[in-house]
C-alpha cells in the first residue's frame, strides 16, 4: 500500500426537488481535490487548505472531524495529514463540506486497505456535516461516496439505496454569489406540512425513482416538483422564479434548489440542452447584476475517486 | 366483435403502508366477475347482482356511475347491461367498489373495440370511487386496470406509473368482519403531519419503488413503514398490532392496513411463508372470537381480464 493518495471529491446536489432530505446526486465536472498521507503521529492534521479561507484546526474542519470519527472506529495506530484543494465554494449549496469530509475518510480507508464499508464511511462523513450545519445529514455525503443518485431511506438505522442514472442526464448548476447558511435556511422551514402536500411529495418521489430506473426523462421532469420546501426557501434566492422558468423554457426537464441553496440546479437530457440552459440562466443574473459561478456536468457514477 | 363479455375484476390493496393515496397493487386470487352486454337501448342497466345486497339503480351503483362516465365520453349510440357476481365484500378494504367500476368500463371498452386508453378508463372508474367514498381516488382503480403495482404520481393531471412486481411476492389479506366505512376512516385522519414524518414517508416510498424494480425483498420489508396513517387508523381495527407482530414473526416482509381497512395485508416472499402468515393471522381472530375472511394471493400482473 502507498502511504499517500490524491483524490477527487465530487460536488453533489441534495434535496432534489421532491426528495427533500432523502435524494442526492454526485456531479462529474465539479469537485475538490485532496491529498491524504499516513503519519506515525496519531490524530488528524490539516496541513494545507488551498483556494479558500477555512479553519485548519482539526476540530473546526469538516474533514478533520470526519477523519476523527474514522480514527475512533479504526484500530489503526497512526494518524493522517490532509491537504485540501478547494474548488467548491463553501455555502454554495452543492455539498462543499460533504466533498471534504467524504474525500478525507474515503482516502483514509483506501490507505488502510478498506477496513470500512461505504455505508460506514457515510456515517463518519456525517460527523463533518454535523459540524457544518448542526445536523448530521447524509443526502450529500451518500452520493459523494456511492456516486450516482442515492436515496437515504432511513436514518435510524441508516439505510442508503443507490439509484441508477440515465446516460444522457446532465445538470446545470448556477451559484449566485450570495450567502445562505444551511442553518438559516433550515430555520425558515415549517415543522408541519399539510397531508395533501405530503401525498403529492411522496407521489413525486415515487415517480422520480421509477423514472431513474426506466430512463424516462419526461417522468423525471414531471416528478421534479416540490410543494413543501421550494416555495419557502426560494424566497432567499434572488430571481429564483425567473431562473426556473427560463431553464424550463430552454428545454430543461426540471429545476429546483440545490441543497439549501443558493445554487439552483436544472436537469436536462443531453449536453446541448444543458448548455442552452446554462446560457439562459447566466443571462438572468447578468441582467440583474449578480455575480455567479455556473457548471454543466454529467452525473458522476463513481463517487470519490483516486486521481 | 362479440356483444357480450365476461370479465374478472381483481381485488386490490391500496394505501400500501408508506404509499398512502398513491400506491396500490392488484391481486390474483380474489375478485368479482361481471357480464356486460351491448344493448340497443341507451344508458346503463344493472340487471343482476349476485352475492351481495347492493343498489341496482344505475346512479347508486358504482359500476353504473362509472359506466355513465364512459358513455358520456363515448360516441357509441347504444347502451349496456351489467350483471355483477360479487365475491369481494363491500367495505372490506380490498377495493370492492373499484373492482365493480373498473370491470364495467374495461368490459365496455372491449365491446366497443377499445376507443379509450387505460388511463381514460381509470378516470371513468374514479367516478365510481367518488360515489362509494366521496373522493374520486385512483389508488384502487389504477392497479385493477393496469395490473401489478401502480403509483398515482399526480391527480392534476392524472399520472399513473406502472411499477414492476417481483415474481415471488405474495400477499396474505385478512378481513375481520367488522365494518369501517372509507368515509369514516378518512375523517379521523389529521390534515397536517410533521415534516419529519413526511421525510420518513417519502424516504420509504422511494425505497419501496426501488425495491420493486430490483426484486429486493428485504428492502420491500424495510420500506413497508407508515408513521402517518397507520398509527391513527389501526385503532379502528381489532387486534391490529397483534396481527402485524404475528405476521412479521411468521416471516412476512411487512404488514399494514389494506385501503382504509379493516382488512390487513402482509407481503411475503414465496407461497410457503404467505401461508404460514395466513395460519398465524387466523389464530389471532379465532382466539378473540372475530369472524374473518382470509386470502393468499400472488400479485395480478394483468389487471381486469376476459374470462
Amino acid at each position: 500500500m502507498s502511504d499517500e493518495i490524491k483524490v477527487f471529491c465530487p460536488a453533489t446536489i441534495a434535496n432534489i426537488s421532491c426528495g427533500f432530505d432523502v435524494l442526492g446526486v454526485a456531479l462529474d465536472a465539479v469537485g475538490d481535490e485532496m491529498t491524504v498521507r499516513k503519519t506515525s503521529e496519531k490524530g488528524i492534521r490539516i496541513t494545507k487548505i488551498d483556494g479558500q479561507e477555512l479553519p485548519m484546526a482539526t476540530l473546526k474542519n469538516v474533514a478533520g472531524v470526519a477523519g476523527l470519527a474514522f480514527l475512533a472506529a479504526s484500530d489503526y495506530k497512526g494518524g493522517f495529514e490532509i491537504e485540501i484543494y478547494k474548488k467548491i465554494k463553501a455555502g454554495s449549496g452543492i455539498g462543499s463540506s460533504a466533498a471534504s469530509s467524504t474525500g478525507a475518510v474515503w482516502a483514509m480507508n483506501e490507505l488502510l486497505d478498506k477496513p470500512f464499508s461505504t455505508l460506514e464511511l457515510v456515517q463518519f462523513s456525517m460527523e463533518g456535516e454535523r459540524l457544518a450545519s448542526g445536523v448530521a445529514h447524509a443526502d450529500n455525503v451518500a452520493p459523494a461516496l456511492f456516486g450516482g443518485f442515492t436515496l437515504v431511506r432511513s436514518y435510524k438505522p441508516l439505510d442508503i439505496i443507490p439509484i441508477p442514472s440515465p446516460n444522457e442526464l446532465y445538470a446545470t448548476i448556477i451559484h449566485p454569489q450570495i450567502e445562505v447558511k444551511t442553518s438559516d435556511s433550515r430555520k425558515i422551514l415549517k415543522t408541519t406540512i399539510s397531508l395533501s402536500d405530503g401525498i403529492k411529495q411522496w407521489g413525486n418521489v415515487g415517480g422520480l425513482i421509477a423514472a431513474l430506473f426506466t430512463n424516462d426523462y419526461d417522468l423525471i421532469g414531471r416528478s421534479l416538483e416540490d410543494h413543501i420546501v421550494e416555495p419557502i426557501r426560494s424566497i432567499l434566492i434572488p430571481a429564483f422564479d425567473d431562473v426556473k422558468k427560463t431553464a424550463i423554457q430552454s428545454g430543461a426537464l426540471g429545476c429546483g434548489i440545490s441543497g439549501s441553496g443558493p445554487s439552483i440546479f436544472a436537469f436536462s437530457k443531453g449536453l446541448e440542452i444543458a448548455e442552452k440552459v446554462e446560457q439562459a440562466m447566466k443571462e438572468i443574473y447578468k441582467n440583474i447584476g449578480i455575480d455567479y459561478d455556473i457548471h454543466v456536468s454529467k452525473v458522476n457514477l463513481e463517487g470519490v475517486r483516486k486521481i
